[in-house]
C-alpha cells in the first residue's frame, strides 16, 4: 500500500469520526503516513481531498523531499505550532491531535497558537486514530517483517552454527555475537537491547546480559530481534546446554505445547483474552499458572509493542492481517526458566493474508536443541 | 552526591517554589533522583522532610529495592496516577507535575484521580525542576562521564592503531568495528548512532553510515559516543586518508582554531550566546559562516542532548560545573566536511572543579592525523 493510500483510509476515519484534520505527531504515525523517518516532524492530513502538509527542520530538507516526494514540506523548527497554523489558516474547526503522544506544554504551545488567530479551529483529543490503521499490516509492511525476521533466524542458525552457545561463555559475549550477526544478515539494528539469561538467570523475564558464564546444564534463553527499515522482529528460543533434567524437560514441553495453542487460537475474530486463555489454561493446568505472569504476545511493527496486547485483561479482538507475537513462559525462580515465541501474521482475507493458519514469520526450529 | 542529598536540594527548589510536592516522571530525572533505571517508574518527592515514594510495576520489584534502597517502593502498574492518589492523601496542596513530559491524556488520568478525591490537591506546572538541577553535574557523574569518554578515546586509539581507518572500508563497517571497541573498553552500549561519513558525505553534518567506502583523500568525520551507567559521551574527530589537498588542510586549521576559541570560552557566567560567538566568528570571517549551519555545543550527561544548548540564539548563562560539548564544523556540499568536538567541564568553584581552565574528557589528539 502506498503511503497515499494510507492516508487515503485515515480519511475516511476522520470523515467518519467528524473531524476535519488530525494533526499527526508520534514520530511513527508520520513515517507511516508519509515515508519521513527523521527525528522532527509532523503531518497535517486533512479529512477532505487536500494534500498533507509535512513539516520538518532545516537539517532534513532533502531526506524529508526525497522520502516523502508528492507533499508540500514545510521547514519550521516548531513543527506541530506550524502546522496548527496551517490547519486554522485552511479553515479547519475540528482539529483531531494524538493526546496520547502531546504533552500539556505541547497543547499550551498549540492552544497559544490558535489563540493569536481570530479562527475558529478547535483542537480535539484524537489518541490512537493511526495507531489503530497500523494495527492491520500491508503486504510491505508484511514483506519488511518478513526480512527482519529472517534476518533474525539466520543469526541466530549461525550462531549456534558456529559454537556460539557453550559453557564459558559469558551471556554478553553471547548478545554481542547475536547482535553482530544480525547486522551481518541486514539488520539495520538490533529491534531491542538483546535477552541472554544463562542458568537460574533464564527465570528472570526480561534479565540484562551480564558477565555471567554459561554451564553444562543451564537453561540459555535468547530473546531478540532485528530491525530492518523501521520494522521489529521478536523471537524467543530456549536452549539447553548439555544433558537436560527431567524438570527442564518437564516445563521446556509444557510451554511448547502452550505456545502451539497460542499459536493456533490466532484468528481473525478471536478475543484476545480468549487467545491468551489457549495457552495459559495449559500451564495453569500443569500447576505452573503462577509461574507464568506477563501477557502472552502483543503487535509488532513500527514499534516493538503496540496494539493489540494479548493477555488475561484484554479487551477486543484480533484482526486478521495483524502481526503478533505469542510468548508463554514458566519461570522457576532460582532454576530457571522457558519462554518461546514467534511472530506470527493473522489469517484472514486481507490484502496480504489469504490463508487459514497463520503465517510464521519466525521460522528457527522449536525442538528442544541441546548443545 | 547521595541520590538522598540530590532529593534534598529538590526539596529546596521545590519550597522556594511554593510547591508542597513534585510528581516526577520523566525517567532520566526518576534515575537521576533515586536510582533506580528500570523502564516504568515514578517518584513523589515532598517538600518537607518527608521521604520520596518510588512507584514501579512488579516485573521490578527487585531491582528497584536494590537500586533505591531507603525508599518505600509501591508496586503499581499505573505510576503516576498511584502517586497522585498518595499526595492527595498525605495532603499535599500544590502538586507540581513535569509538564513537558506528561502528555494530555496523562494529564487526564491524573485529574480524573484527583476528582474521585474530596481532596484540596491541585497540579501546578513545573517543567524542567530537576533537569535544572541536573544542568550541574556532581562528583559521581564526572567520574561516569569520564569513564564513558575514555572508553570512546580507547576505542577510536584502537580503531586507528589497528588500520581500521583505510581505503576500501565502507562506512558501516568502520561504525560496526568502533562500536564493538567500545563494547569492549568497557561502555554498555552505544551513546547514540554512530556516524562515520567519508569523502562528500563527511559536508553532511548527520549522516548515517552507508556501504560508501572510504577512499584516498577523503575526510573521514567520525562522530560517537559511549553509555556507561547511563551517562553518555560525545566526540568528534575529522581524519584525512592520504595526502590531504589544501582546501582540506585550510578549513581543517580553520575548524581547530574555532574550537579552541570555543573551548577557551568556557568559563562560569559566560553568556552562552557569546560562546558560541566565539568559535561562529572564526570561522565568518574567514568566510565560511554559512557553512556552519548549527549551535555550538550542548549539555550531556544522562541524556546526550541536555541543558544548556549553546547557540547563536541561545539565552542564559554557563554553570561551573556543567559539562558541555564544543563542536564547530565547517561543510562544503559536495566535497566535505570537518567537525571537531570536545566534551568538557565548565571550570569554577564547586565540588567537582576548582580549576579555572575547563577539564578535557575526550583526550584522543586533535592535530589532523593523515592515514
Amino acid at each position: 500500500m502506498t503511503h497515499s493510500q494510507r492516508r487515503d483510509n485515515l480519511k475516511a476515519r476522520l470523515s467518519a469520526g467528524g473531524l476535519d484534520a488530525l494533526l499527526v505527531t508520534d514520530l511513527n504515525n508520520v513515517r507511516y503516513l508519509s515515508g519521513f523517518s527523521g527525528s522532527n516532524g509532523a503531518l497535517l492530513v486533512f479529512a477532505d481531498e487536500r494534500e498533507a502538509v509535512l513539516a520538518t527542520d532545516g537539517r532534513y530538507r532533502t531526506q524529508a523531499a526525497e522520502q516523502a516526494a508528492g507533499l508540500e514540506i514545510a521547514i519550521e523548527r516548531a513543527v506541530a505550532r506550524h502546522l496548527v497554523g496551517r490547519a486554522a489558516e485552511a479553515g479547519v474547526h475540528k482539529l483531531g491531535f494524538e493526546s496520547n503522544v502531546v504533552t500539556v506544554d505541547g497543547f499550551d504551545a498549540l492552544t497559544g497558537e490558535l489563540g493569536e488567530r481570530d479562527g475558529a479551529t478547535e483542537l480535539v483529543r484524537a489518541a490512537g486514530t493511526v495507531e489503530a490503521l497500523r494495527e492491520v499490516k500491508d503486504a510491505g509492511e508484511v514483506a519488511l517483517l518478513r526480512l527482519a525476521c529472517e534476518a533474525a533466524d539466520a543469526a541466530l542458525s549461525d550462531l549456534v552454527a558456529r559454537g556460539g552457545l557453550r559453557p564459558g561463555r559469558t551471556e554478553r559475549e553471547v548478545a554481542r555475537d547475536l547482535e553482530a550477526l544480525m547486522l551481518d544478515h541486514g539488520a539495520d539494528a538490533v529491534s531491542f537491547e538483546t535477552i541472554v539469561a544463562a542458568g537460574p538467570n533464564s527465570a528472570i523475564p526480561h534479565h540484562r546480559p551480564t558477565g555471567a558464564t554459561l554451564a553444562d546444564g543451564d537453561f540459555v534463553k535468547i530473546d531478540f530481534g532485528a530491525l530492518v527499515a523501521g520494522y521489529h522482529s521478536d523471537m524467543t528460543r530456549t536452549f539447553v546446554l548439555g544433558t537436560p533434567a527431567d524438570w527442564q524437560l518437564e516445563i521446556y514441553q509444557l510451554v511448547a505445547d502452550a505456545q502451539r495453542a497460542g499459536r493456533e487460537a490466532l484468528r481473525a475474530g478471536a478475543s484476545l483474552r480468549e487467545v491468551d486463555g489457549a495457552a495459559r489454561q495449559i500451564i495453569a493446568d500443569a500447576g505452573y499458572g503462577e509461574n507464568f505472569g506477563h501477557g502472552l504476545g502483543h503487535g509488532v511493527g513500527l514499534q516493538i509493542h503496540e496494539a493489540p496486547g494479548i493477555g488475561a485483561t484484554s479487551v477486543g479482538t484480533l484482526l486478521a492481517g495483524s502481526v503478533v507475537t505469542v510468548e508463554p513462559g514458566v519461570y522457576l525462580p532460582g532454576r530457571g526458566g522457558v519462554r518461546i515465541e514467534d511472530t506470527l501474521v493473522v489469517p484472514g482475507n486481507t490484502s496480504t493474508t489469504a490463508g487459514k493458519t497463520p503465517e510464521l514469520l519466525t521460522r528457527f526450529p522449536k525442538e528442544l536443541t541441546t548443545l
